[in-house]
C-alpha cells in the first residue's frame, strides 16, 4: 500500500523534508529489538510541536490512514510496528526539555527526550528522574507503557511520576489532562488513562514530570543466595519489613554466568540480588545494616559493596546489560523475552516454575527480576530462524502469564501489550476488555490511532 | 416524583425491606456535611453483594431511573445528592473485609466499609491502611472521590493505594480492574479510570487495597511559627531535602484559637504545623531530628512532641476535629470548604492569598491544610439563611480556585467534584473536559450513574 498523493502533497506541504517515503526509513521503523516484525509504515513524519503533529493526524484522519508513534524503538512488544500501513509519527525531534520548575521539584518535556537526556540536563539541580527501564527509552514511550524499572519499588512507574500530559486527540485537538499540582480529584483521571494507552487513544506531545532529589549518599551491593527460593524469600523479608530499598533486583545462576562472561566479573553461579539504597549517610547506613542482616538469615554470602560513583555504575550497567549479556550465551540467538508480575507470596513458586518449564524445553532462559514489586522476566533463547523452537519459547511465555493469571497477577509487568500480548487481554481483563474497546471507539471512531493494538477488534 | 409501581414492584420482589420509599429513609439521604442540599431520592436500597446492585442497576437502567452510590454521606461536595431522583443505593450492608492476604500486604474489602473499621480489623496482622481524610469515610467513597488527606505526603493517595477494584457498570455488567500485582503495563488503567469517577461510570462493589507494614515506632510534633510564610516556606524545604515526613500539616493562627477553645490545648494563637515521622527507631530520631534543625532554621519555637500512642491519638484527633472546632467559633454557622491545590513554589502566596480576601469580606475563615502536597481548606464560616453571606463565601471559593488554576494548580485536591465545584470543570480541563463527557456517553448511554454531575450536560 501507498500513501495516497493527494495526502502525502499536504503532509509534505508543511513537513518538507520531514516527511519521508524512502525504504530506508520505512525499513528503519519495521524493525523493533525483540523479535517482533512488521511490514513497513507508507512514510515516515517528524515533526517538531504539537501543532505540527495535529495536523499530521487531522489529514491522515480525514483520509482514514494510520498514525503510529515511535520514540526510540526500544519496545519489546512491537507497540510501534504500523500493522496496517500509514505514517510513522516519529519523534525524535521533539526531544527538548520545555522547563524545569526545580521549586516544585517538575520538568515539563517534550516526547522524544530520552531519560538519560533529562537526567544530564537535570544534573546541576540537584533533582533527578528515577523512572529506569535500562534501555534509554523516549519519555513518551516510558509514558505510552507505563513503564518502570528497577527503581519502581521505591519511586513507583511512569503512574506515579506523570503528572500531566499533552496529548493531541484522534479529531487533532489537542488537549492537556492533569495540573501541576501534587495531585488532584478533580473529574476523571485522563492522565492515568493515556499512561499505558501505546498510542491508541491520542499522540502524547509533550509531559509534566515530578522529579526527586538526588540522594545524599548512594550505596549499592551484591550478595549472593545458595537457591533461588532462599533469594526469592529474603526480598518478600525485606519488603514487609519496611526498608526503603531503592532497587532490589534478581538474578539467577544463568544471569550470574552471563555477567561473568561479558563483564568479567566473577560472582558465584548462582542466584543473587542486587541493592542499592538512597537517602542521607545516616539513613543509608541504617538501611543497608538492616539489609544485611535481614539477608544473613537467608544465607546471603559474598557481599560486595559498591559505594563509589564508580563502582555502582560499574554494577548497573551489569545489570542494564543483562539483556546482551544473556544474548551472548547463545550466539545468534534472540530472547523471546517475558514479563510477568505476580503478588509477593506467589514469586517463589512463580520464578521456579518458569526456571522448569524452560528447562524441560531444552533451552536457555536466564531470569531477572524487578523482585520488590513481583516482576521478572525470562529471556529464552532461540534461534528466530528455527520456527519450532520460537514456538516452544513462546508456549512457555503464555504458559508463564496463564500462571500469573491464576494467582491474581498480570500479563505484563511493564512492557506492555503491543502485538506480543494482545492474545492474553481477553484472559487477563475478561470483561473489562471490552470496556477498553468503548473507550477507544468514543475517542478514536475512525481507528485511525495505532490500529490492531490493545483492544478487540471492532465488530 | 415517585418510583414507579412496576419498577418498585420489581425491586421489593428481591430487596423486600431493604427497599424503603418512608420519608425519613429519603430526606436521610438527601442532607450532606456541607450547606449543598438536594431533592430526596425516591428510593433508597440497601444491596447486601455485587449481584443485588446489578441487578438493581439492570431494573432502573431499563426504566430510564438513576442510581446514585452512597457511603457514609460524609463528602463536602453533594457528590451522593440525587438530583434527578432515582434510587440512591446505600451500601452500608456491603461493609465486609472478604480477604486480608498478609503476606501480600493486600486485602479485599467492600465498599461500605469504613478506614477506622478496617484498621481495626488490621490491628494483629503489623499492617494498616495509611488513607486517612479525616471522616470516618467509606472505602468505596473514599476510591469514588480519589481521596486523600494527612498521610498523603508519605503513602499516596487512594489513586496509589487501590490495585484493583470490581464495579457493576450502566448495563449491570460486572467487571474486574486491576489486578493483585503491584503494578501492570497491561492496556488502560480503568482503576485509575474509576477511582474519583464520583459513581458516573459505575458502581465499585469491591476494592483491592495495598496495606501498609505498622511503623516500628511514630513519633509525632507540633511546632509554631511568627507567621504563615515562614511555616509554608519551612514545609517546601523539608519536602525538598527528603525528609520522609508521614504527615505535615499546616493550622493557621485562627484554627489553633479554635482548638485551645474546643480542644482545651494551650498552642500560641500563630501558624503551627504539626507533623508525624514512621520508621524504625533510629530513623524516626534521625528524620526527626532533621526537621527540627530545618524548622529551627524559619524559626519554629515551642517543639511539642507526641511519642506516646495516647499523646499522638490526642494531637490528631484535635487535627480531625479541625472542622468542628472551628465552626464552633461561629456558633450556628455553617462552613463553605474549599480545597484548592498548587505547585509548591505557590503555596505561601496562594495561602495568604486567600486569607486577604476572607479578612476584606468581613468573614471568618480558619484554613489547614495537607501542604506536603501544596493542599489547603480554608472553612469559611457563614450564616446559611443569610444569602449575601453564602454568595460571598462562595466568590471567595471560586476565587480561590481561578487563582490555583492561573499557577497551574487544581480546583479541588482531595474532596472532588460533587456539585460544589462543576462550574469550575472547564476552566480547569478545557477541551479534555468534553474528553471526560466522551467516556460517560460510551460507557452510560443511558445517562442513569449519578447524572447531572462531573461531566458536561449533553447536547
Amino acid at each position: 500500500m501507498e500513501l495516497r498523493a493527494d495526502v502525502a502533497a499536504r503532509l509534505k506541504d508543511f513537513l518538507g523534508p520531514r516527511l519521508s517515503v524512502a525504504a530506508a526509513d520505512r525499513a528503519h521503523h519495521a524493525a523493533s529489538e525483540s523479535f517482533h516484525r512488521g511490514p513497513p509504515p507508507d512514510a515516515v513524519a517528524w515533526p517538531e510541536d504539537a501543532d505540527e503533529v495535529a495536523r499530521v493526524v487531522t489529514i491522515c484522519a480525514a483520509a482514514g490512514i494510520p498514525v503510529i508513534p515511535w520514540g526510540t524503538g526500544t519496545s519489546l512488544e512491537g507497540h510501534a510496528l504500523a500493522l496496517r500501513g500509514g505514517v510513522t509519527l516519529d519523534l525524535s525531534r521533539m526531544a527538548r526539555v520545555v522547563e524545569v520548575r526545580a521549586g516544585d521539584m517538575q520538568a515539563s518535556v517534550q516526547p522524544g527526550l530520552t531519560r538519560e537526556a533529562l537526567n544530564t540536563e537535570l544534573r546541576a539541580t540537584g533533582l533527578f528522574f528515577p523512572v529506569d527501564p535500562g534501555a534509554n527509552a523516549s519519555l513518551g514511550g516510558m509514558a505510552a507503557t507505563r513503564a518502570s524499572g528497577t527503581t519502581a519499588v521505591r519511586y513507583g512507574t511512569m503512574r506515579s511520576n506523570v503528572l500531566g500530559l499533552q496529548v493531541v486527540l484522534a479529531d487533532g485537538r489537542i488537549i492537556r489532562t492533569g495540573t501541576r499540582a501534587a495531585k488532584s480529584s478533580a473529574g476523571y483521571d485522563l492522565t492515568a488513562l493515556f499512561l499505558g494507552s501505546e498510542g491508541t487513544l491520542g499522540i502524547i506531545t509533550e509531559l509534566t514530570l515530578r522529579l526527586h532529589g538526588q540522594p545524599e549518599e548512594v550505596s549499592a551491593a551484591v550478595c549472593a543466595f545458595a537457591d533461588l527460593h532462599r533469594a526469592v524469600e529474603c526480598v518478600a523479608a525485606v519488603v514487609q519489613s519496611g526498608i526503603p530499598m531503592a532497587r532490589i533486583e534478581f538474578v539467577d545462576a544463568a544471569t550470574a554466568r552471563a555477567f561473568n562472561l561479558h563483564s568479567l566479573s566473577a560472582l558465584p553461579e548462582t542466584p543473587h540480588l542486587m541493592v542499592e539504597f538512597h537517602g542521607s549517610a545516616g539513613r543509608v547506613r541504617e538501611d543497608a545494616a538492616s539489609f544485611g542482616e535481614l539477608a544473613a538469615e537467608f544465607g546471603a554470602t559474598g557481599f560486595d559493596w559498591a559505594v563509589s560513583a564508580e563502582d555502582r555504575a560499574r554494577l548497573w550497567r551489569m545489570r542494564h546489560g543483562a539483556y546482551n549479556a544473556c544474548r551472548a550465551l547463545r550466539p545468534g540467538a534472540t530472547g523471546v523475552v517475558t514479563d510477568v508480575c505476580v503478588p509477593m507470596s506467589h514469586l517463589a513458586a512463580a520464578v521456579a516454575a518458569a526456571d522448569a518449564d524452560i528447562r524441560a524445553a531444552g533451552l536457555i532462559g536466564p531470569m531477572v527480576g524487578h523482585v520488590g514489586d513481583g516482576n521478572f522476566h525470562a529471556q529464552i533463547l532461540v534461534d528466530p530462524d528455527d520456527a519450532d523452537e520460537v514456538a516452544a519459547a513462546r508456549r512457555i511465555a503464555v504458559r508463564m502469564a496463564e500462571r500469573a493469571l491464576a494467582v491474581g497477577g498480570t500479563i505484563t509487568g511493564e512492557h506492555g501489550i503491543g502485538i506480543g500480548k494482545r492474545g492474553l487481554m481477553a484472559a487477563e481483563h475478561g470483561e473489562a476488555w471490552q470496556v477498553m474497546g468503548a473507550i477507544k471507539a468514543a475517542l478514536d471512531p475512525g481507528d485511525i490511532l495505532n490500529p490492531g493494538k490493545l483492544v478487540p477488534d471492532r465488530n
